[in-house]
């Protein structure tokens, strides 16, 4: 059976190449996505070729590109191999994207993920021109059943002055009812409280609506989504979880938790799969996540009943994981969720939930202010995404990460953060393999020694140490004491060198 | 007639002397205040007394102290003098409090002051042993009438073992009416959607509960809060001040901001008071403002008729303004409405009401991240206050500055910030003398050259577009390219010879 119900909207399929010249260059679009989850397959990939063929024969031809967060190599890579992302937002991982960042080839945009829909509202973005959004399926009323992510396609298709859509027949039916669209957003001053207050609630409706006047296309696909397989976790990544698990015993011991903890909200990755993977064995029972990502750690969790409900606007899955939950999609209804992002993301849930978050780093410095993004104070990794909701609005807010990179040449802790997205206000635990340090309540000085003592690598602790001594010693002032002269000089020190350590 | 109304509490009365010695050594207390307003006006004199008697005596004596925010010198001053803080709490802005900590002597913990009250409730302070509140008025029930500030006291009230209370007969009794107190926070996962949709609503009670049982003294005074003066506003204020305005014109004129604008947030001093009064004479009518403090010029706005309600956790007036309110509180019924802290700045409402936010800075830096509290990276000028509060949820979040300070010899806008309050992600609108950078939607580089056109004065213009220009060719990265050797060169310049001017 197709999975275009709609006879009037069948009239508009064509192929990924006829839906490509539809776009205009230089014009903004909007497309779906987030992780390697729900991005159009074809159109990214047909508009590349278009791009290439212009700028072979000489003319300028370069987008602005929004998305729900990163994608896939079909998406971000072909479009910046192509040379025609002239200015991206609000997030990337793209490796040839990243490339032509730093090196000041494309023009990047790092946001929270949760502002970026209320933004495009608000006009400060300006006009979007066209939205191509993959989803499983049209309804014979022309509403849209969503993808394997939602991220901002809400926003895009009510925006769009054209919308494309691509209907994957790679995507289970039976994500059909997996989805919450929450239509209930505005821009002040009519906007009200948004109406959840568990992870589990429905508060919208399954289904996507969009005008079908401004349909112009619709192309059929049946390609996988990008599932990047995850490494088992190291012994490091083991550790850090031991660590983290061991704190939130705690804190459920000393009455500041309940058993079930608080619903939990998790980075992508090897370390956070660690987490999830300690959970399994751990105390507590009936948890719940709300976040960005359904991650393999959290489908064992569900299965085993640990997890009643994980909440996000995406499944991050590995492809044995993903193939496993596409052979039994029915099995996880009502225990999964997919939201808008402005919604999984909400400053105002993530504090009403009380969340848990667990968000890596590129390094602290240490006092506990966290460089998230920028390696070297100017070199763009990813981006902030939502790890700043998520860390000034938690019940507690963990960062964790291994205590050095690049085989010890770079520390995770370091004199002074190159670059700051998590201030020390919204950074309560550090977590390294070398220890957790609990930060709640603790002043900058203290606050400094027990970084060093619990969470920085042997290696580099003396250096530490001797820093903060003399910068005791020698500050300005001693709320934060520092000696700017040599705040950043381990940064230096590795550009010029290769090692951030002491020589 | 007293204002001790309940007779069985009248029992409790005693002198402020009396009061203080039930205070022991090492205890931490949580004290009315925000602001000049609404703290207590004679135990914290008495309990100085009694720590230097103790010292001269050779015993210890040192006091945790919380707060709501700033608050007179009769209480910051007269602890710090006596050397009896430890440890202080979430805000300062006493100048002997200051140098104790900016020396090392006194440890501070600067904190969203959002926080501090469901930070409490959470367990991660410690216990709070006393409360020391200074209130209008006992009831015959024996509930609270609040005084000129609200702040953290109704969580000072619920969570301390006892209760100190200041009746203070110099605040008038029409302040009685003026409060709403909100008694429906709850830690997760029992939280809900705070009710308040408009900035002018009721959602709480007017008076403060307090068990009597924990009641321990009751503190007769009658003195004045310390209204500080204002200076005119002089021309980089109004410069300021105008740029805002006309700034504030242009989005109603584009649309993106409805005429009576969204409820304002505003820092306190001298610009502020600049844009207030500017106001008077805009276009703009039946504004709101959703904020911390009521100010001068607020009080203008609401005879005037341009400003319909302030909503606010405390006043902060000059001593003319203080008495010309003093003398017609009524006429402010229902105009003026005082919150608990947690409710003013709570970043649910501030999103929810969309505030426009106006806070002042330090430093910034050529990509917009914003110093709000240390000079030099390292001595603590106040704290962050609400700013951080108000800044990532506003719906246009701006900060004014002059664009130099000391003469000149202090840049306002720097290469890189000596220490990140606010990350360039939440601060969208730059504003000095000389001009205004409407910051949003642009990347860094397209930032930095606004921000150096439109901000930065012209002696250190030329600067700081050289070091810009070499850090695109020198930097490790592009994204927000920087020279981590020489990033922070002017602070230490400044720290080396008094001033950032390169010699």
């Amino acid at each position: 059976m197709s999975r275009i119900r709609s006879q009037s909207l069948r009239s508009k399929l064509m192929s990924a190449q006829d839906a490509a010249a539809l776009i205009p260059a230089g014009s903004t679009v909007g497309m779906s996505g987030f992780t390697g989850s729900g991005y159009p397959k074809a159109v990214p990939s047909a508009l590349a070729a278009r791009i290439e063929a212009a700028h072979a024969a000489g003319d300028a031809f370069r987008l602005n590109l929004w998305t729900g967060a990163s994608t896939g190599p079909e998406l971000d890579g072909a479009l910046a191999k192509a040379d025609g992302i002239e200015r991206r937002l609000p997030y990337n991982s793209d490796p040839i994207a990243r490339e032509k960042i730093n090196s000041g080839q494309m023009d990047y945009l790092d946001m929270h993920l949760s502002q970026l829909a209320p933004m495009v509202w608000q006009g400060v973005l300006g006009p979007l021109d066209t939205a191509v959004v993959e989803v499983s399926a049209i309804n014979a009323d022309g509403s849209l059943v969503p993808s394997s992510s939602i991220g901002n396609n809400k926003t895009w298709l009510d925006r769009a002055e054209r919308v494309i859509l691509e209907v994957n027949a790679w995507q289970n039916p039976a994500l059909e009812g997996m989805h919450d669209i929450y239509y209930g957003t505005a821009l002040p001053p009519n906007r009200v409280p948004i109406p959840l207050t568990r992870p589990d609630q429905l508060i919208g409706q399954p289904t996507l609506r969009c005008d079908p006047a401004k349909i112009v296309a619709i192309v059929e696909t049946e390609a996988p989504d990008r599932n990047l397989p995850f490494a088992a976790p190291d012994a490091n990544a083991r550790a850090i979880a031991g660590h983290l698990i061991e704190f939130l015993k705690h804190e459920v011991h000393v009455g500041r938790l309940p058993t079930a903890l608080l619903p939990l909200q998790s980075g992508v990755g090897n370390v956070a799969n660690a987490v999830l993977a300690g959970l399994m064995d751990s105390p507590f029972e009936r948890m719940a996540a709300y976040t960005e990502v359904i991650q393999d750690g959290m489908l064992d969790l569900l299965d085993a009943g640990k997890l009643t409900v994980a909440s996000a606007t995406a499944f991050s899955l590995s492809p044995e994981a993903a193939a496993d939950m596409n052979s039994r999609m029915e099995q996880f209804r009502g225990k999964i969720i997919l939201r808008p992002q402005e919604i999984s993301n909400h400053p105002e849930l993530i504090r009403r939930l009380g969340c848990i978050a667990m968000n890596g780093l590129i390094e602290a410095d240490i006092y506990g202010n966290v460089n998230s993004t920028q390696v070297m104070g100017s070199r763009i990794q990813n981006g902030i995404g939502g790890s700043g909701d998520f860390s000034r609005n938690a019940f507690i807010s963990c960062f964790v990460t291994p205590s050095t990179a690049k085989g010890g040449a770079i520390s995770a802790i370091v004199p002074m953060a190159s670059h700051v997205d998590h201030i020390t206000q919204d950074v309560q635990v550090i977590v390294t393999e070398q220890g957790l340090a609990d930060l709640r309540g603790l002043s900058p000085k203290q606050r400094a020694k027990l970084i060093i003592a619990h969470c920085a690598h042997p290696r580099y602790r003396d250096a530490l140490n001797d820093y903060y001594d003399r910068a005791l010693k020698g500050s300005y002032g001693l709320q934060s004491p520092h000696l700017l002269n040599e705040a950043l000089s381990w940064h230096q020190r590795y550009i010029d060198t290769g090692s951030m350590l002491p020589t």
